[in-house]
């Protein structure tokens, strides 16, 4: 589902990963940190995809609400585990929209 | 494959995207913009994955450059293409990374 965000502007946080070959429970884990991200105050919306490399791009009010985001306890977890079990790389880009369009 | 970006600032181009059940030719084309783009002024690298919805982020030096590949004839070509033929709905985001890293 492309995003319904509000006017510019807003957040947008980049997260490119490479999944290792085995990657057992990534799946669940990638789901519920979407649900648990869409709770969360300032979250605008998110979009997903993964065909080779997986691109997720979340949407936020501010850097408060990254920063919160960041911080959740659950979301903590998740990355730890993100980092020693399921990603053989990942790269993530904070960044300030300033415009956009869509059709 | 993840890009390989320099040290914050530089620009983003969230390109999200619903294709129409029938997109022929889409592919090609996208090969051919995803190079084009690689050969512009102020390209910096491009990530992009499909699964449901298509999601292209092209990072580039700054907004001149961003502007001049928006007004490249043959990519002018490919947006119409895009918009007339191919997409069923689309979202364009243009956003300045701040921060950024990666594993």
């Amino acid at each position: 589902m492309i995003a319904q965000t509000p006017n510019p502007p807003y957040y947008a946080v980049i997260f490119t990963s490479v999944l290792k070959t085995e990657h057992p429970g990534y799946e669940e884990m990638a789901l519920k940190m979407e649900e648990l991200a869409s709770e969360q105050p300032g979250y605008l919306g998110i979009e997903s995809a993964r065909s080779g490399i997986g691109i997720s791009v979340s949407y936020w009010k501010d850097l408060e609400s990254i920063k919160n985001w960041k911080n959740h306890s659950e979301h903590l977890l998740a990355q730890e585990l993100g980092k020693t079990k399921w990603y053989r790389s990942y790269s993530l880009r904070i960044s300030k929209v300033e415009r956009d369009y869509s059709i």
